[in-house]
């Protein structure tokens, strides 16, 4: 098994665009990834996506996005695990890479959701739920997370306020990130004023989707020599899997797919939450935050809303986390999320961060959430 | 780089299974496979499917499945790749075990077609082709074959009347598997007569769709010791994609992603088509049977249906073909294909295929096809 390095990057900005289609945003992002790798072509090519059938009436997205960008013939498929399809579509790359099967592989995660109606992303996006035990009783995939916000708050005692800190974080880093859709300043005022959308999730509780694309090439790190510039490798990765169904799961508040891939990504990496520099989470509602502090051991359970409110999450706090505005902020194009969380990771990694860049960041984590905790995939960077 | 065997199969029969939703049909497979592999669990799962969302309003596949089995909190993802996706299911199983990174996986091909209606199924089909440049024109997946079939018969001389071999070869081994879908003997007669579906192709030319499920379960050849029993290794394994568009290919009558894959997995393999047994090709429509015959090598360009006509495709023949039925009469649940491919060739090499076996069976291949030939992926199985 060898190890893997990320050697290019390429991602478009989260917005809506009308002037693209999704074989354009996903040639994007891998045309800028192989531009930043200094290469002309791969051996295969990962498409992580969740929604391109419902959305786009268009499958084997493998295939179309290997030709539209120029790499026709190459082996690609596409990798689907609801909203941790990007973080997928990256693991099978290394995976692949690893094996030594290939030599090179890009993951591109793409989503192209604006074009819809919103109600029929909202039915698109409940196919992450369970169609014949949740979804048939009408519940929809914001209503499900806040059942489990309502749940926990009663449970371990907060109050919908003590969330703010993980909402205005996402925003202000935001602000000086050029590929963010939401790049605009909140405060606690502005998120308690904020329109409902299932009690006790607000607008500000919430990302929102967009059209977007983002794209890592791995190659053996082996083949890499050190010329100055620094090597990014991914130490750890791991994947798990839960009840879709939350009423399924022994305690709905815990996030044992998070658990298990955190624990086994800490231990090939061989660290722990401690040197953990900074940690991308799905932060697709501001209460996903908080289970993925806790179930991965960066906070005591019940307790993830106190790292926020202490502070301890902005860019200058011990454990900085959605460093480019997350979920909430750098926008939630479901497909195309894990990958950006990873292209970000490797910005702060590189030193290229600019504004957003955390001080002298050596070691990384990325989490991505399938389902309503069902999917869950992590991943530690490492710069080397 | 680990080889890697398979130990444990599962299919079920193919058919409309009103009873059955489309988790109950993968179980039933995967725990099929984990029985006839004397194992309880796997460290992933990969299933591969096409339409589960469009149909079922089911994403989030991987997770589910694993659930429903008893897998919980195992890695699953939903691999996509069109009519392909059964095979890049086995392929993502086979590299994951290769690299080290998991010791046993399994693959499990399922699709829930007949609850839809035709004119959704036909839709839901189309989303293999390119949305934007064929099926906006108001071509079906089945229509784009019948414009190759016919370019195919004018460009080398040949007569509907001479690909019947193809379908009635099928239909005959599906006969007495009772796995299939279509057990009816058929003839030139009723070949000639059956019903035009889009000129030139008719409804024994077409396979039909099904609900089914198939699973292979695999682990390191190092593990296992040679008991009496056969392992059954996979020799061969690649990947090819082509343009979606068949307008955008040089020669719309070669299959460019057949040619490499199988060139990839004979070197792999180190064998040529000579030394194949038997040979699961994917025949969705008899034109691809041609097709695929001519790009591995097996016929000269454009002599595809002489192989047939000889009667060299028969069980008894020089190079048997679809022989449980193929995708013609064992049916063709399309994510499920590759699989039960797959599954047969599996049986073949145990010498467990009861009255279809191929005598002396050693070495087998199969070749699963996404859209109109732009996902190809090819496996070589060996006996050892």
């Amino acid at each position: 098994m060898r190890e893997v390095a990320i050697v290019g990057i390429g991602m478009t900005p989260v917005d809506e665009h009308w002037d693209k289609s999704i074989r354009e945003l996903a040639a994007e992002a891998v045309l800028l990834a192989l531009e930043d790798a200094q290469r002309e072509s791969v051996d295969a090519l990962f498409v992580g996506n969740m929604l391109s059938g419902l959305i786009s009436q268009q499958e084997n997205l493998g295939a179309l996005v290997a030709d539209w960008t120029g790499l026709r013939y190459t082996e690609a498929i596409k990798v689907e695990a609801a909203c941790s399809s990007g973080a997928a579509a990256v693991r099978q790359a290394l995976i692949a890479v690893a094996s030594g099967y290939i030599d090179s592989a890009i993951a591109v995660g793409v989503e192209k959701m604006t074009e819809a109606r919103g109600s029929e992303v909202t039915a698109a996006l409940a196919t992450a739920a369970d169609a014949d035990y949740e979804v048939a009783h009408g519940v929809s995939f914001v209503a499900l997370n806040a059942l489990i916000m309502q749940r926990y708050m009663h449970e371990y005692g907060w109050q919908h306020a003590h969330f703010a800190p993980f909402s205005i974080n996402a925003h202000a880093n935001a602000l000086t990130n050029p590929y963010a859709r939401l790049r605009e300043k909140i405060d606690e005022q502005d998120y308690a004023k904020a329109k409902m959308i299932a009690y006790p999730i607000n607008l500000l509780d919430a990302s929102p989707i967009g059209d977007g694309a983002a794209a890592v090439l791995l190659v053996p790190r082996e083949t890499l020599r050190k010329n100055g510039k620094p090597i990014i490798k991914i130490a750890g990765s791991a994947a798990a899997t839960d009840s879709i169904a939350i009423h399924d799961r022994k305690d709905p508040l815990w996030l044992r797919a998070a658990e298990i891939s955190a624990k086994k990504a800490f231990s090939q990496a061989g660290v722990g939450p401690k040197e953990i520099d900074f940690f991308e989470l799905h932060d697709a509602f501001s209460i996903m935050s908080a289970l993925s502090l806790e179930a991965c051991g960066f906070a005591q359970r019940g307790q993830g809303p106190r790292l926020a409110l202490e502070g301890q999450i902005t860019l200058k706090g011990k454990l900085p986390i959605t460093t480019m505005g997350g979920l909430k902020a750098r926008g939630h194009p479901v497909g195309a999320t894990g990958v950006y969380q990873i292209v970000e990771a490797v910005l702060q990694l590189r030193g290229a961060a600019g504004e957003n860049q955390v001080p002298d960041a050596k070691i990384g984590m990325t989490q991505n959430i399938g389902g309503s905790g069902s999917n869950i995939i992590t991943h530690i960077l490492v710069r080397e």
